[in-house]
């Protein structure tokens, strides 16, 4: 029998003092969403089933632990992925006509891990935005994830962006049925070359040329005109590389390059998508893209657009937090003393209570320094 | 067939502006906890169910959502429960000799409300002090839970406090075997009075009669001086009497009641334990006490109390949270108005950028101002 503390693979606690690094992330970020007027949603850990796996999200379904509802006997899902909660909000609880700003930060779990480095509980902290399908929505969700990964401190992460409206309009144009098309969206996403060529080797040339190039076009700004060169020009081609050239405009110190065979996310993106990665990471930190329509199952097809980033690939980055030093303080019923604690910890101090037995534990206590009776008054000294 | 907007009974979104105000208050306790010496940790979802259901907590079990671990094979629990988790963590990874602090705040799921009025998926912001089998951690846990209700706005709550010890010493000495002690214990816990005259009915009279006092024995500091009256002088109940006095001593705006029938709570508790209530309502906003040895099954058995506020309680005691108002902003390139913007949201407000086609949806926005250029500058005037 295996020993009761331990955790499943890929399930992890976070400890102190990174806990208190993560809930300060957290705060961060959500005061940034907050302050471009993105408005905070709590969907609930558990729904339906049917209403998790949402559309085109059919591909959440592997990946979403199943429960049964011992009340309404049918089977509900723990949710592995936040936008279609936030899409079910704006198009059946808010209803509102003109644009929606939704933010959220929670876990999600995952009954398998997406990368060898990854966890099954991803912390979603992400902002969405509703009912515009100009470029300018795009345009200010990758804004607000530059300026979230700068807060982050991850300034050396770099964007990457790709468009799934693209692959949707070779698909059309080379008369892709469903299942092949989907094939090779797994074939590109996972970048599996060879599979890549076994699938198109049957296509017209023009259509074998233009998927077998895409895992080919990354790099600067100078792709999108590679990229108009190579691709056949059908109007959703266009389309996707004007809008590609809209979001390389967005100038940042945070890095973005074009890669026209990042697939990468969930099925439901319809339009320009991005994932942000760090460092030697191979897994994204964040991701995010547009993703119309998603919400038509609960009766309003929106634009919509948005990303989320893991605070625990966030924590993966960090080196050391230091543990925030205390101010011990003893367990005494003098009122000038009570006072005085109670005013430190109201300026912002931690203060924490020792009782008589734990001197021997005090490098324990995290604390630098502790309250003295000294010359009639309390004062503080160095540990 | 149900609309796929339909969450399931019991389980429920928090909206805005409801989430902010939420969020505000998560912020407020973990930050008076950390200024206690709380470290924050923060727990998986899941784990092994051997983890989650530890020691006397297995009444946990049927609350308890079961999802099967496909790496392992094993079986998994979604936590229903967050206090196992921090007796874990104690117990096995930080390893301290001395008193360890520590705090938590996210959602918890359950299989069935446990009250008419209840989400299935409360949100714990809890406290939890090992180490110190004294009254004094006890004193501390309550203070902290006054002090917490208070930052809550709930100053009119009331603390009712009971003790198990007291009914384990009366169940010692009536010789009772575990499953009459269990019984007994679900009896006087539901406040089922006829099953409570059932099942003491074969009882010896002394016994009999403490059995059915227990429920009579609430209200101020006097019942302490009943009870001493009234119940079996054993050691057992002496002690959880002591307890209850230093407790009863503690002075607070928020009001204190013992109540030796109020048995609330998971069944892993032994000593002194509360339960805090609000104007009308039935249920609990925060349940606590003490329950030394939890974390035997993790290897070690220290004393230990605590205490958990469910987040969603208190916002259900929230008449009316206002929307905050923001600042619309035309979406311009033009690099002073983008500067203002900036500086407007550094300094906390909340600016929300409009672009063309949306003015007929301004009420929606939730905005009281705009910014206009006029006199060559981008001043804020009323909307």
């Amino acid at each position: 029998m295996n020993p009761p503390w331990l955790l499943p693979e890929y399930v992890e606690d976070i400890l102190p003092p990174y806990a208190w690094h993560a809930e300060t992330l957290r705060r961060k970020l959500l005061d940034l969403y907050d302050s471009h007027g993105y408005d905070l949603v709590a969907p609930p850990m558990v729904e339906f089933l049917d209403s998790l796996l949402t559309g085109s999200a059919r591909d959440l379904d592997i990946r979403t632990f199943k429960v049964m509802d011992g009340l309404s006997g049918r089977q509900m899902g723990v949710r592995a992925d936040m936008t279609p909660q936030a899409a079910r909000i704006d198009a059946h609880l808010l209803n509102r006509q003109g644009i929606v700003r939704l933010c959220y930060a929670g876990p999600v779990l995952h009954t398998r891990p997406s990368g060898m480095t990854l966890s099954r509980e991803p912390i979603q902290v992400g902002a969405e935005l509703f009912g515009h399908g100009g470029i300018e929505a795009d345009i200010e969700i990758l804004q607000l994830l530059m300026a979230a990964l700068k807060l982050a401190g991850l300034c050396n992460a770099r964007i990457s962006l790709g468009h799934v409206g693209l692959f949707r309009a070779l698909s059309g144009g080379a008369g892709l049925v469903p299942e092949q098309e989907r094939d090779l969206f797994t074939a590109l996403k996972t970048k599996d070359v060879p599979a890549l060529e076994q699938l198109t080797d049957a296509l017209e040339s023009t259509w074998k040329q233009a998927f077998r190039q895409l895992p080919n076009l990354y790099g600067g700004v100078e792709v999108l005109a590679d990229a108009r060169r190579v691709l056949p020009s059908l109007p959703g081609v266009s389309k996707a590389l004007d809008d590609l050239a809209g979001l390389m405009a967005v100038r940042h110190e945070i890095q973005l390059a074009v890669d026209l065979g990042d697939l990468r996310g969930y099925g439901y993106h319809n339009g320009a998508v991005f994932a942000a990665y760090t460092g030697g990471q191979a897994q994204a930190v964040a991701l995010g893209g547009r993703y119309d329509g998603a919400g038509a199952i609960f009766g309003r097809a929106r634009p919509a657009t948005g990303f989320s980033l893991d605070l625990r690939r966030i924590l993966d980055c960090v080196v050391e937090v230091p543990r925030r030093p205390g101010i011990l303080a003893p367990s005494s019923d003098d009122p000038v003393l009570r006072a005085r604690i109670a005013e430190l910890r109201e300026a912002g101090e931690r203060v924490v209570l020792e009782w008589p037995g734990q001197e021997a534990y005090r490098r324990e206590s995290g604390c630098n320094r502790i309250l003295i009776q000294a010359d009639g008054a309390w004062q503080i000294q160095s540990l």
